[in-house]
């Protein structure tokens, strides 16, 4: 399956569709050279929420990719705009490296925070989050991702922890990150460009298509990173085009 | 709401209805000896799978409960039994003090069988249950509570780990303690009593009253342990009879 688009404005993905890892997945630093030269504006989103922005922009550069920090959209700093912005008085439950980019929990919180800790996720940490959610606290989530690919092999995403919360607590979390459909619509507007003059290119059929989707954004499925056969013939997520990997994706923009 | 039983065998779940972890739950322990007296058959059912059946059992004897080893049927014991008569090849996600009960996991197993690890669940340990799960093994759990009674209050039940491990992978856990009718039917068939002739008594809305139910056991709920407000006004698990605690129960069975 192959399409052409012309849009005004390309959103991109970044693990699994630039990079894994540390690693620039093959022919992607060349084809987001290409892509910028074109001369569309440029968008990249992100769930991770393991790394600061900062950090996160520094590794993207050593790979190779030229890109401004301020193209970058983590949900992490989406969270933090939210909380903000609504006055509250979060307990952030996110891992070490992001807590300062974040900030102090309060004493007496009334939102909990959860992004994904890894390897820092420990039951008392999850049992301290149930305890607030049963007290009554909503529970806001940076991303409710099911996996993600790493160096060996795909990896446990957050989601699994959104989802146990959500269980064992009865409740329902605000996604800050991808799919939700204020995370595209705030890319959208920093571009000014309309949901139907915008692509998306991503690996994650249900986060990245699924939600651009949502907000009326074709989205270009890859076949890298955590895609997986199958994937391509979701009943009701439908990619606008489905195509090997980002200079693939690439190709089918700017031809 | 109250009701009058004539039954000729009772189920009772443990922690939350005899017990909050070390101590008795007042008046308990008398109205135990009390049941016995009246020669009705009897079965503890536990989802308890953090302590071994051998010490759980000590556990009880100390707290002066009077019953017999036979009479205790744990999700772990039941998991165990349907790992052997399948002849799977099981890696136990257990506690580290029933690993000895559960035997040895599989160098190259073919089920991932889980149990309440409690502190013990580490992202490394649900991360290698997951990548098996994403290679086509099936998921087995002692239970999926999402709740229990600690004495310093509710906390997280391991139903949070198998909701997140599904959700991640996107399997179907099989269920080997409550609520699955099959725990409810082995202890039945044991007994030899129709379901119709047995009684439960548990603190569990979901996994006491509801699995008693979707068997044909009439359940009664007691208002101890994790009970919270509104569980005796669920839309459809409807508990044959609420009272105040376990004494309440007997009373009810006994007359």
């Amino acid at each position: 399956m192959a399409a052409n688009f012309s849009p005004k404005a390309v959103l991109i993905d970044l693990a699994g569709v630039l990079h894994t890892g540390d690693e620039a997945l093959p022919g992607a630093v060349l084809a987001l050279a290409r892509l910028r030269a074109s001369g569309l504006a440029l968008r990249f989103l992100t769930n991770t929420t393991r790394t600061p922005s900062n950090i996160l922009f520094a590794k993207l550069q050593r790979m190779g990719f030229t890109l401004a920090a301020g193209e970058i959209q983590t949900a992490a700093l989406a969270a933090r705009t939210l909380v903000r912005r609504r006055r509250l008085k979060p307990l952030w439950l996110v891992h070490p490296d992001i807590a300062a980019e974040m900030g102090d929990s309060a004493v007496d919180p009334d939102v909990v925070v959860l992004g994904d800790m890894g390897e820092h996720f420990t039951y008392p940490l999850l049992n301290r989050a149930f305890r607030l959610l049963m007290d009554g606290l909503p529970l806001m989530a940076m991303a409710r991702n099911r996996y993600f690919m790493e160096a060996d092999g795909l990896s446990l995403d957050m989601g699994a922890f959104v989802a146990g919360l959500e269980y064992s607590a009865g409740v329902s979390a605000e996604v800050t990150g991808k799919p939700a459909a204020p995370f595209f619509e705030a890319a959208l507007a920093e571009l000014g460009v309309a949901a139907a003059d915008a692509v998306l290119i991503g690996d994650d059929l249900a986060d990245d298509i699924g939600g651009a989707q949502a907000a009326g954004i074709p989205g270009i499925l890859v076949r890298t990173g955590k895609f997986r056969p199958g994937d391509d013939a979701h009943p009701e997520i439908r990619p606008a085009a489905v195509v090997d990997n980002f200079t693939a994706a690439v190709n089918a923009i700017i031809r």
